[in-house]
Parts: C-alpha cells; structure tokens; sequence
C-alpha cells in the first residue's frame, strides 16, 4: 500500500517538466518492462499489480496502479528509471559502426532506428538535439529494449562529424550504389528526418553519398528502412 | 459552391459502411493527393480550396471543406475514388515476386509495406482478409502513391499459396541466411503481424525459411524493416 505522499509523488511524474527536474523516466506496459529487463535494464522502483509476474519493489492494488497510470487502460507494471546522458566520448566516431539521427521528431521512428543499431551491433546511436526525446514514453517503447542496449548520446551533430577520419555516410539519389560498397568497420551513417531528410550543417560533412538501388515507382523509402538496408549492407560478409 | 444535397452526399462518406456501400474511397492532405496524381490515379472527384494547385474537378469554400473533411484540421483537397478490388488471376503467384502480408493490422505498416513493395518493384502485394484495409486513410497515406502503383489483391493466403512452384519463403529465427540466398525471379515472400507472426495456415505454406543475420542485441525486426531487407537481397546483383 502507497502512502499517499508517495502517491502524489508518483503522480507527479505524469508532468514531463517534473520528470525531468527528477531526472526520471517511466515506463509501462508488461511488454516493454520485461523487454527492458531482460537486457537487463535496472529501475529505480517498479510497481506491479497482482497481475505483473515479473520482478517488482512494491505491491500495488489495480486502483493505485489506475491513479499512477499516465494511460486511461493502465497495464500491470509502472516503472521508474534514472535517465542517463552521457557525453560522447572524444574521439568515439573514429571507431566502430554509428547511427545518427538528424532531427527525427517521431518518436515512433526512433525507437525503431534504435531497435535497428541493435539488431545490426553498431556500436553507438547519436540523436541531434532536435530529435524525439530518447526518454520518452514512445520512444522507449518503440525500442523493445534497445534503448538500455545500445549507448546513446545526444549532440550537435555537425560538430561532432567535423573532421572525422572515419567516413560519414549520407543516403542520397545519386549516390555510390549500396550493393557495390565495401565492409565498413568504422563509419558513421547518418539519417535525416522523413520530410526534410538531412540538415545543411549535417549535409556539409557527408563524405560517402550512398544510394539504395530502386527497381520499381516509389519515391523514397522510409528512414528506419533505408537505415536498416544500409547496414545490412555494410555487415554482409565480402 | 456545392448544393446542399451533394454536401449532404459527401458528408455521408465519413461513414466506412456508406463508403462501402458506394465503392468509394476518400483521401485527404495534399502530399497524398499529389502523390497519387503522380501515378497517375484517376480519382472520380477532387475538391479543392484556393489553396489547393493541383488538379480538381470542382471548387469548394474553405467553410466547405471544413465540412466535407474527416479531420478537424482539413488540407486543401478532399478526393474520392472508386475502391477495386481486383481478384488474383489463377497462377499469378509463379511468376514474378509478390509480397503476402498475413494479419498485418497495422495500417501505417500495411502502407509502408506497399511502399516497399514498390520501391523494389515486386509485381503484386498480397493482403489476407484480417489486414488492415487498403482503402482505409491511414494505408492509403502511408504508402505515399504506392496504393495506385502497385497491384494489391486480398486472398486466403493459404489457399493461394497452396501447391505453388515457385518458393514461399518465410522469415525466421533458424532459416538459410539471407545473405547467403540466391537472386530470385519468382517467389512469394510472407510477412506475418508483428505481435503474432504467421497464421498457422500460412506458415504450413512456407517452402524456404530465411533468416536475417543478427549481429547484436534486439530481439526481432519490425515487419516492414524485415520485408526491405529481404527484398534488398532478393533484388541484390550476384
């Protein structure tokens, strides 16, 4: 049984403003607390109702579960993480395969590229600071577990690609054909946002433009696609 | 201006069984109008607002269009068109490449199919009965034009696969690594929902089980991620 100071408190973090003041995330849903805990991701608190089989720190009835819930249908699980943002490292792009995201606004979209650098072990995913927030509800969701997998950082994406040894690789129309590219074990392939694709600043420090080859009438293919070909490419064995 | 009368008619076709009922379709926003113009697709009326500079079969007042559309922000053009339901000609499935989607609910993932169906210029997209409508708003504009491009069937897949020659092949954990597979001229590849994976009928009809090489930690592909990648090697040069 909640106090009710501790009810309140909880509450309280329905306010992104106030989430964010506390430096905590939430996360519902059996589906992607079980995800994330298989990674294995450590919560502060996860509260669970009768129903919720997995692990737990407090007992909560279905009525205080409803009055923690940010969803009208609340599931059987409420956690409760510490966000985490960590710098990029100096020098980290120089080494390994990395995804960055250029002002993707749909958290849907980035939790999926985020499931995708999983899937494909790059070894990093970087957010510009105009990208879905990776602490959001939506996104966290969206990524079945990967944000707690893969390290993510957020920063200003043309700065960190100036000068980079490692090549930068953009998706364009007229591009290197992506079937014809060598195994890459550094890069950095960055993505665009679906509607404006990349920004100018990021655009200036692409050095590899690649092409996904078409065969048929569609006019583009969307960002967590093309991601996902790219780097099936880059880790086919030559 | 338009009477009465054929507001009261166009108003009608907010209703799903009413549209049915006619065989029409509706769509809306001027990315997916321009997109499907593009094809091109014969609509049987376009509506339009001064703000709208495409094409238009009749002038309607902004007041007009707030009233014909089915959103509370409408765009610039309201279009209806006649809904085909053409059925699979006997055979069709030996030849060529066809997408299956067995149970994908999901209209923004039915649309993205299409629109990779499309890219990689397979000849035909099949929807079991329990998909997500082709003629709903949200597959029609998730699939950016792709709907009037690309022929779409709805068929019992599993009867339709039945006895088939050319190989069906199914996504799996434990199949041949697609990127070991050989180009394909003809084949069925069949992408079951996203929660469920594929109806017992469709997965009995699989005849090569491919898998999509994973090199790190997520647990599984979303279904139109999978589907590109698999049509990518399909379409790869050997």
């Amino acid at each position: 049984m909640l106090s009710s100071a501790e009810l309140r408190g909880l509450r309280s973090l329905r306010d992104k403003k106030h989430r964010e003041e506390l430096g905590l995330f939430v996360l519902e849903g059996e589906k992607a607390v079980r995800d994330a805990l298989a990674v294995p991701f450590a919560f502060e608190q996860i509260y669970g109702t009768e129903a919720w089989t997995g692990e737990r720190t407090q007992f909560v009835t279905p009525e205080e579960m409803a009055r923690l819930s940010h969803f009208p249908t609340p599931s059987s699980v409420f956690a409760v993480g510490r966000v985490t943002r960590p710098p990029l490292p100096a020098g980290a792009l120089e080494r390994g395969l990395s995804l960055a995201l250029d002002g993707v606004q749909d958290p849907g979209n980035v939790g999926t590229l985020l499931r995708i650098a999983d899937w494909y072990g790059l070894d990093r995913v970087l957010l510009s600071p105009d990208c879905a927030d990776l602490f959001s509800a939506k996104v966290l969701q969206a990524s079945m577990g990967s944000f707690a997998r893969i390290p993510v950082h957020t920063a200003d994406l043309g700065a960190a690609l100036a000068g980079l040894a490692a090549p930068v690789l953009g998706c364009e129309l007229e591009g290197d054909d992506i079937h014809g590219l060598p195994a890459l074990r550094d890069g950095v392939i960055v993505i665009g946002s679906e509607g404006r694709g990349l920004s100018p600043a990021v655009a200036a420090r692409v050095t590899r433009r690649v092409t996904i080859p078409r065969f048929g009438g569609a006019e583009s293919l969307n960002a967590a696609v093309a991601a996902a070909v790219i780097c099936d490419n880059l880790r086919r064995p030559r």
